[in-house]
């Protein structure tokens, strides 16, 4: 126990929130309950200049630190490791909107600032904030840009990182770099700034960011389209970016088997056009003229996707409700697929234009391997994103399926990506999870260049230590 | 002279393409004539592993090199110092497109292609690579990256970082780091790819990259607006965000004293509404749906931006001669400037919301200390970008005026964009001319980090020293 550091803690935070003791499960534990570590303490500044005296006594100490938002990552990136020697460093108390510029179209908000708070506050003020994600309710924005988010409209308005104009972030040194800044251009040195985005708690805090704002659209429409292959899929999505330009704010692809899942747990939703089809694409319509404009333009590119065969049916949403009963099955193939049984999860981007020939490919390596296996395929195809998930066959025991399997069907489909050029963390990131992926799959020369500028801005590695890769 | 490093990159090159004899004006001076130097030799490899080679060799013999695309940057920072000790490496030859791949919209290039040479490629192949700038029929794909350019598409489509996707770079050990990627999202790791861009070939050279494309717009539409003030300039901008939405792909500010010398020089082109009112307004529609319906979507902006007072007069294009026509008034203002006499120029950025009033307090300020001064204002208004040039009184010796007004010049108005959060350099870099400049208006915290980053990639020096910030 290292009395002395938390008493400096307390003194920096008030003993009320440095937490030592008691069930510390809500930080310690990854919600997906992959990894569990144990924290020296947790403690939850509420300003910048807290943040920066913790980092200082902590490095003084040579106490690593652990940041953390809503602790509602994927990869284990935000949790202590099992020593019991690291602090937790909480932002969830840091939750200020700081400032609005309509005109500037941008807002500046603290990192604990929970993900669907800011997306009120901007729609409040007539505003569209696009960063749109299943963990929305209670994730923050810090978390989103440590681990550079992406979610269901990247392919209009791009990753938490092209949502971001500036940051402040308290260094290892326990500095504070004043990088806010409402500008859309800056060429005055190194972009810092997206260095420290999707660095997952390891180069340093992320205490504040100013984020784009957009005009919110007038309408948003919805459309669920039968397609007979991945290639349709693919050919559907050129005609989209031809037909809606920037309107084609969502673009979903789900496989029949995934479909089907949702169908069979979830009796009370509706899943419509997918027992005949092997695919069937989610589209979204933005359209900031009117909701006739957004429902013709749709109308007709539905048309020429028939008339060419890339479509076999369509419906478009008559109504919000309708709309998001169509995004609502999208979203509930996860928790579908969880109540199927355990599965191996794969967050995975290729090529757009390589991805029939991947799924393909690596579908068939999979049966090959492991007959019976069931495939769980959706994804953000407009981005290239594939959650290409893998569930055990039929009847079979899903522990020891993972027990059992889960590495050969990681090194297969991993290996499939490799020779795709494609990403092994698409929109999750790395953290403790991918650590070992990375290793084998990321150029060296890349790693080498990553270990380089860690080692120049944490000497002392006390950042996030043993996340993203091995130090 | 260095004779075995110069044989050994003939060795690399072949001897016609290591020059170091006779007239190398081209590649040891800058096109603005400001910055001449002396370089060892200038080297014009043809692949990737040559350029790796020559930087190897470089290492070795520990010399330093300046990479060089079209030479058409702003700030000096393509040109090597005058020891005469430096090998400029032009990327000129390395111009092959590598590929383009429609279905995932993008194109591999080498950093030698000429931008307007992609924009013809990427049109033929119905696709618009969107990066549009005064330079463009000269300068390098390889030198936008390296100096992340700007220009007038950015409101809508971003500068050159965001119309990048992956990079292949020779590091400063000569090692290849093939980072190119046609991957919309990719979280393994940090984001080197950023680094690299902007960082104006002090970190390594750039020597292809992916590149986005987009659908052709069905139609681009011209508007031009007499607007009383910029203050009402800042509200037709947030207008036009609500009803063009992603069809506002230009919006440029112009100061009738910048427009009056474009009359005054270029005596056959028309100038529109620019005698009666403050600035003037450019704006572009691209639209995806057809020539109508931009035109309709023009007219209802225009109508009620004359309602709301904000503009006075407008006309727009009614062929794509006269949008043409338009623009090259735009375009017209730097070359009538210089016309005029020498001037001091300044590429700044500030929050939109505060344009107003820095450009009222900046006026004033400099009428105080320069009686009878003349500013040619003009620039990206819907980034935030202003080039806010200083022209000598009217009459006086312009020589004599840069000489005894240059400093003083550049402090007010640098330091009143440091009083509003500005940026002193928001599209041209620092190279060499915005060195002492970047000292005093960067953040400490940021240039600590960069020195850090820089040592850790680059620790022999040799990659373009001086140049950003003085090592």
């Amino acid at each position: 126990m290292n009395t002395s550091l938390l008493q400096e803690l307390s003194a920096i935070c008030g003993q009320t929130h440095v937490l030592s003791e008691g069930d510390l499960t809500a930080y310690e534990q990854d919600w997906r309950k992959r990894s569990r570590g144990k924290a020296l303490a947790v403690v939850r500044p509420s300003s910048t200049e807290q943040v920066a005296a913790i980092v200082k006594a902590c490095a003084k100490a040579g106490v690593s630190l652990v940041a953390q938002g809503g602790n509602t990552g994927l990869v284990g990136g935000s949790t202590p490791d099992g020593s019991g020697l690291q602090v937790v460093l909480s932002l969830q108390r840091m939750n200020a909107v700081r400032s609005l510029d309509p005109a500037n179209l941008t807002m500046t908000v603290e990192a604990g600032c929970i993900l669907q708070t800011l997306q009120e506050t901007a729609e409040k003020a007539g505003f569209l904030f696009p960063l749109s994600l299943a963990a929305q309710g209670s994730c923050t924005i810090g978390g989103n840009l440590a681990t550079n988010a992406g979610g269901t409209q990247v392919v209009r308005y791009g990753n938490a990182r092209e949502l971001c104009l500036g940051l402040e972030v308290v260094t290892a040194q326990g500095d504070i770099w004043q990088g806010l800044s409402g500008l859309r251009k800056d060429n005055t040195g190194y972009d810092l700034r997206d260095l420290f985005i999707g660095s997952e708690g390891t180069l340093g805090i992320i205490t504040a960011a100013t984020i784009k704002l957009y005009p919110q659209p007038a309408a948003r429409l919805t459309a669920w389209a039968a397609v007979p292959s991945m290639e349709e899929a693919v050919k559907l999505l050129g005609l989209a970016h031809q037909h809606l330009g920037a309107g084609l704010t969502g673009f979903e692809v789900m496989g029949q088997f995934a479909l089907s899942l949702v169908a069979k747990h979830y009796k009370q939703q509706r899943v419509p056009l997918y027992e005949d089809t092997a695919f069937c694409v989610l589209l979204e319509n933005s359209d900031h003229e009117s909701e006739s404009h957004a429902r013709e333009q749709f109308e007709k590119l539905l048309e020429t996707a028939l008339e060419q065969g890339c479509v076999t049916d369509a419906v478009v949403a008559e109504n919000i409700a309708q709309a998001h009963q169509l995004w609502h099955v999208r979203e509930s193939i996860p928790l579908a697929q969880a109540d199927e049984g355990l599965n191996i999860k794969h967050d995975i981007s290729i090529a757009v234009s390589l991805i029939p020939k991947f799924v393909a490919e690596t579908d068939a390596l999979l049966a090959q391997a492991i007959p019976g296996v069931r495939l769980v395929n959706f994804g953000h195809l407009g981005d290239g994103n594939l959650h290409y998930n893998v569930q055990a066959p039929e009847g079979s025991d899903g522990v020891a399926f993972l027990r059992d399997k889960e590495e050969e069907v990681n090194t297969i489909v991993y290996d499939s990506v490799a020779r795709f050029e494609g990403s092994i963390s698409a929109e999750h990131g790395v953290g403790s999870l991918k650590l070992e992926k990375l290793e084998k799959h990321k150029s060296p020369v890349a790693l080498a260049m990553m270990r380089s500028i860690k080692q120049a801005l944490d000497p002392q590695g006390i950042m996030n230590p043993g996340r993203v890769f091995k130090t």
